[in-house]
């Protein structure tokens, strides 16, 4: 069975973007010269889940940052990529896990955003979530987590890392 | 100058409180038996801001929890009480510091809610904010600041409690 694991940036209001979507603010307030363990858990995942926005906001970059990655993509709406590590899933966790399963997937990034780490915490696929807690208030923007139902979890790391940054990492219970 | 010092519990996803404005999950998710460092903090402290919901939700418990040390209520509705260490103030933080100097208090904490702790934050009356993340998803009820403007903040210290729960110090900028 694959390892679903979160690896998100907020703020420490919770926020993972701004009103405008924007991301803008990881760069102003994270340090550039801290990898915040990036590269080694990228090279340690092989594939990934992200709802439509984030897919939308990805795809509209300049250069495509998952090749090479299956990347699944949670939405309800006709998606076209000419890309052959992108696909399109229906939003139902269940069938999710086990296309991701049947696909033989073994450690798999939940991406974002809110809606698609809410689904997925209902779900109960988060197996690890790593929070970077970065030093600002954001004041607006979507949360972590989409609104829904509490979900106890439990402390099984933390780091400090430069910039003020601070990584939490969780287990989630049942 | 008086000093202002946040002090405040919150989930991963940066609520103070359930929908219902209950804090039952506190009790819940923090262990017994660690005291935060509460009764240090408290000791230190000659006076309370506290917003109106914060103030009817204290004074509705079967004891004050805050004797002896004069509690501001930021309320423009009128609020009687026959303690002598209550007092209402309009929701004007610039003459609520000039009063808190007048009446010669040295440090204040800023009890909450999100609503008071936002209307702080834009005054720029945070010297110091203690947040408690405690090892759960809320998925509803007040954040721990309203919505509003950035801010940035600098961690100045972390300290990791028993039963996971992780406090963040920052302090704001300008």
């Amino acid at each position: 069975m694959a390892r679903f694991l979160g690896y998100i940036a907020m703020s420490v209001d919770a926020r993972i973007a701004d009103s405008n979507q924007g991301v803008e603010w990881l760069d102003r307030h994270a340090p550039g010269d801290a990898d915040m363990g990036y590269p080694e858990f990228y090279g340690g995942i092989d594939a990934l889940v992200m709802g439509r926005t984030t897919y939308d906001f990805v795809a509209a970059q300049p250069e495509w940052p998952y090749p090479g990655k299956m990347s699944y993509v949670v939405t309800s709406r006709p998606l076209t990529s000419e890309r052959d590590d992108v696909t399109a899933v229906e939003p139902d966790f269940a069938r999710l896990r086990d296309r991701v399963d049947a696909d033989g997937r073994k450690n798999v990034w939940i991406v974002g955003g809110g809606q698609t780490q809410r689904a997925a915490l209902d779900a109960g696929m988060f197996d690890e979530l790593r929070v970077f807690v970065l030093p600002v208030v954001l004041g607006s923007g979507p949360l972590i987590f989409a609104d829904g139902a509490q979900a106890g979890a439990k402390l099984t790391g933390h780091k400090v890392w430069p910039g003020g940054v601070v990584e939490l990492i969780y287990a989630f219970e049942g």
